[in-house]
């Protein structure tokens, strides 16, 4: 994590204050605690092993453990709602597989906190006619065609939707290829669980596999490294920002720029659309 | 001040920190020390009077008096810049004092930081073009015809150019009427001191006494009560937020909307340009 990283986990802790039926008294208080944690965290963790002490601390204090459920719900019933939409431009459009995957990524402004499906669209569309900022898909295209095995580390609800249609069309073009769909095994922000994943349509693909973490928390680059898929996708912000690292080849990350941090590091500006080979 | 303002607390101090040029060993110290102040930070303050203390701190661990002083000349030069531009609309228009009143309210957004001019004018257009959330501003003219005094609480650098226009305007609609503006007596965020002002121009307008506050930090409700000038002037969302609950009547609140905790109270949104009586 940056020091620029830390307003971001102030209004984490906030959220998942608001989400909580704890007193105006209790929420005081928990901020106050949140606050001193974070003037003595470890500064080496990635941003979502930040998230991950503070979620555990919050609980503590009353917080439930899925504060960002009915966010999550209501985003993933919004993405649900204008997949018909999408399917459509894909059918309209030449190169499908592409199209999908930056349906995908621009699913990943579902993160932003509201669900805000506009931006989502106009996100898709700036993709659309400008291109994305990074942009390895054809890289990504020749690996596909030699793959047997891909995982997908997911990484918001309702976004999930976005990654099922993605998921799809890859398996279009490689009708025998085993898929591994990692969810984490239990709620930190709006990251898709098992739960979620099933809500959002995941469950019932053919060739997908979905799997729980093995632990809690965050994709670390020693469960990358384990991996014998022969490509890697890395969904949003968070993985990146864990795996940025990796020496790992095949790993490919998808995702919409949402700060100043990871902004500098790509080149990017913030809104614009990566899909980087590692 | 309300929990949800902490983040920007944060996000003051990385600024400060920024505009330093202590070492990066010393930005983290100073962080968590910070951080640690506000988890035990009085709640019952204004914001600017959490401002006051973490730019107080911030100086011990070696910030500079003055560390948006590079900002604030930037955002003086780029008003300047602009200013013939604005006197040509102000003589296409035929309200010029309300136009001239609505341009200093627009400036109010530079406080976002970096100058932005461009948003400056949009802000500007959309008002001109939707009016503004709240418009007082035909009880402020009433009340400026029968005045002999007005006091002006100046907010920010660059701001305070556009003020001047509005001042110019005031002035030629009553050329008889003596104006007291008020600036910091010490450097705090992008505030305007009395090197400020005079840099904007506020040095040179007759009628109207540049003073300093007696005392450091905001503007308080007592600063109010013992003024005896028929109108006060308060720019900004900060003065807003000190002096909201002041029953002194002939108080006029001048600001752009720039957080959730305002946009709830006055019912208005991000973005938008109030003009309120007290």
């Amino acid at each position: 994590m940056k020091l620029e990283c830390m307003p971001c986990f102030v209004r984490q802790v906030l959220m998942e204050l608001d989400g909580s039926d704890i007193t105006m008294e209790g929420k005081e208080k928990a901020l106050r605690a949140s606050l001193r944690r974070l003037s003595e965290m470890d500064m080496t963790l990635p941003p979502v092993g930040v998230s991950l002490i503070l979620h555990r601390l919050l609980r503590e204090w009353g917080v439930g453990e899925d504060p960002y459920r009915e966010l999550k719900m209501s985003s993933t019933s919004k993405a649900l709602k204008i997949l018909p939409d999408l399917e459509r431009m894909l059918d309209e459009n030449g190169d499908r597989l592409k199209m999908a995957a930056m349906m995908a990524i621009a699913g990943n402004v579902i993160d932003y906190g509201a669900a805000n499906l506009l931006s989502l669209e106009r996100t898709l569309e700036d993709a659309v006619h400008g291109g994305m900022a990074v942009d390895d898909f054809e890289d990504f295209g020749r690996e596909l065609l030699k793959a047997d095995t891909l995982s997908y580390h997911l990484d918001n609800s309702g976004e999930v939707v976005l990654d099922g249609l993605f998921i799809r069309e890859i398996i279009r073009e490689r009708p025998d290829l085993r898929i591994r769909a990692f969810v984490k095994n239990s709620p930190l922000l709006n990251d898709v669980t098992l739960k979620d994943a099933v809500d959002g349509g995941l469950g019932a693909v053919d060739n997908v596999e979905l799997i729980e973490l093995p632990h809690e928390g965050w994709v670390s680059e020693d469960d990358i490294d384990s991996d014998e898929a022969e490509i890697i996708i890395a969904k949003g912000q968070g993985n990146y920002e864990s795996l940025s690292e990796s020496g790992r080849k095949n790993l490919f990350f998808l995702l919409v720029v949402k700060c100043d941090v990871v902004s500098r590091e790509l080149g990017a500006d913030i809104g614009e659309m990566i899909f980087k080979r590692s």
